[in-house]
């Protein structure tokens, strides 16, 4: 069924830009406002929405949905022309807000139809929206990290002498199974070493070495909700080096967290994160940005960077993950969630960030 | 490094279409051109191609690539404008073809930007180049299937009394790594009974009963290349209405199969499948195109449907997977891919299509 008070806030959000209908086909955002999930594939899949409330829900006859979605289902089959039933459907004399996803085959045949007096990119009113948790989602997102704490406790134990990096996130699905989640939020990342300075390194068949940082970036999905969070040990030994660029990153992180309120600008906490690591040196070594919005999808829209304009509001949940990346050498990265609160933060992850020398 | 003889091909096949330049932004196209992929996420990721020979290549600094691709490479941060780096580059008196996957939240700033004289759908001249696979690509692509005809084998023995669906196809990832696959090309399906009259159906808690079908739909991927096979089994014993399913759906198979040849319309063969399904009175029931092309990516662009207008080539490889579905009752499908040849085809599945009662 719909959820009405969603799809206000994006209505509302709508009006704001002065657009009275949308084109909405990114999967998950249908979910968050429909309940109903569909894994379109190549296929087209569409909520459309309009001002006056009579909404339009786009299907290919291989989906399955329940019958009592609560708006008009329109199904096309894979040879019909899909961009034409949806382009007799919108208003032609008013612009239509598209979702940023929907991808130029659909797009460019609405513009040729002029299916709309114009085309703009209204994915804000979604995605802003989906940045903001209402009560239910903060309660699945603290249950998702809950997991993934827990999770992180067992991930530490893989690690003994000789093992390889796959060899340890092979066994990671089934922790995740028994602590009750649903499956993966994305592939865990699992770095030994040298190969931690490649921030999206995918495990290989590098095994573990005395004095390598061991890195997870790791998350679970629990009731469609997504966990994400990095700690980062050593194995047997630590350098000063490294035990110094280590805790660099974890002051990084609390800095970061600390400063977290409603209105102070998400720049401003890149930047705080940033600062400290410049000022130990390493500032060429942080090479992204502190943060990204996280919820039903593993990355949802909205960054915490230097580039973001938005300010911390009650509600929004993402993460802080500084890191240094020393090419050849070491990657170490503190990554935790929060949930901007009334007069501060939650931070939704437990799992201690004091330096672990494991094995 | 390029493959230019790949890069010729899709050259030539956009100056078919009056362009001198595109921007793809499919991974796995760009995979296919330059034999480097990266899973961008949410970031923009580019490759553009240029009549003279003078490619871009457009990436994130959080991207890791090879230093000789052989091409320019841009290089961008989170915080820089992409989209504007990108329009600097183009042709701005020039049509530029799309990728079909260019989000809006791309293809649209370029529009305003003007950044191209027109905007035009060109994914056909990569889609169409990829679907006829090259004497590599085939060689890989009868490597995969073979580890997935020697699959078939083991998942048949996970089907005892009492086990159920996710239990059989949690099973599955170990036994393609064991043959040496590097992962599936797509989630297993695995449907006991009613659940496979749902084409698309993801393994659940049902356990396996006495008479029901057993549906596997699965594949893996090795040396980035995909496999697809459809067999379906029964469990203990099989109804005679049920044997009269199989043996239509098995006979579609084999009569689609027999046409293909050089020449001969896809849509003919989906024609074929459909009519014989139709002539025993299973009409309503086949409710998917016949099959779909293959390769690096699980689909590919490219239908075997009434819709299509293409013809069968030589290289060209698809599935051929007609199905029955009767609500509530069972769902059948046999599916193979196979390979045009220059007078014929060749099935790259050779796991055996007569009914077998399993348990």
């Amino acid at each position: 069924m719909m959820k009405q008070n969603r799809v206000d806030r994006v209505m509302a959000a709508l009006k704001d830009m002065g657009l009275s209908q949308m084109l909405i086909v990114d999967p998950m955002s249908i979910y968050y406002l429909t309940g109903v999930y569909v894994a379109p594939f190549e296929r087209f899949y569409g909520l459309y929405l309009r001002e006056d409330g009579k909404h339009v829900y786009f299907l290919n006859r291989l989906f399955h949905v329940p019958e009592d979605v609560g708006i008009e289902k329109v199904w096309y089959s894979d040879t019909d022309p899909a961009a034409e039933l949806v382009a007799e459907r919108l208003d032609h004399n008013s612009p239509l807000g598209v979702d940023k996803d929907l991808r130029a085959a659909f797009l460019l045949p609405l513009m040729e139809k002029k299916a709309a007096s114009g085309f703009v990119n209204a994915s804000i009113a979604i995605d802003r929206t989906r940045g903001v948790k209402d009560a239910e989602e903060q309660e699945l997102m603290r249950a998702a990290s809950r997991i993934n704490d827990q999770a992180m406790e067992k991930f530490k134990e893989l690690i003994h002498e000789g093992v390889t990096e796959k060899e340890a996130a092979d066994q990671m699905l089934k922790i995740y199974q028994d602590l009750g989640a649903d499956g993966y939020s994305f592939e865990p990342l699992v770095a030994f070493g040298a190969n931690a300075a490649d921030p999206h390194h995918m495990p290989d068949d590098t095994a573990v070495k005395p004095g390598d940082c061991v890195l997870f970036d790791v998350g679970c999905l629990k009731d469609g909700y997504c966990s994400d969070m990095t700690r980062t040990f050593y194995f047997k030994e630590v350098s000063e080096g490294r035990r110094r660029i280590y805790e660099t990153v974890r002051s990084a992180n609390e800095a970061a967290i600390a400063k977290i309120r409603p209105g102070v600008p998400l720049s401003e906490l890149d930047g705080t994160a940033r600062n400290l690591i410049a000022k130990e040196g390493y500032g060429d070594y942080f090479t992204h940005r502190l943060g990204h919005f996280i919820g039903l999808s593993e990355h949802e829209y909205g960054d915490v960077s230097s580039a973001s304009d938005w300010k911390a509001e009650p509600g929004m949940i993402f993460s802080i993950e500084p890191g240094i990346y020393l090419p050849g050498d070491t990657g170490v990265r503190v990554e935790d969630l929060v949930l901007v609160t009334e007069d501060g933060c939650e931070v939704l992850n437990h799992y201690p960030k004091t330096l672990e020398v494991i094995g």
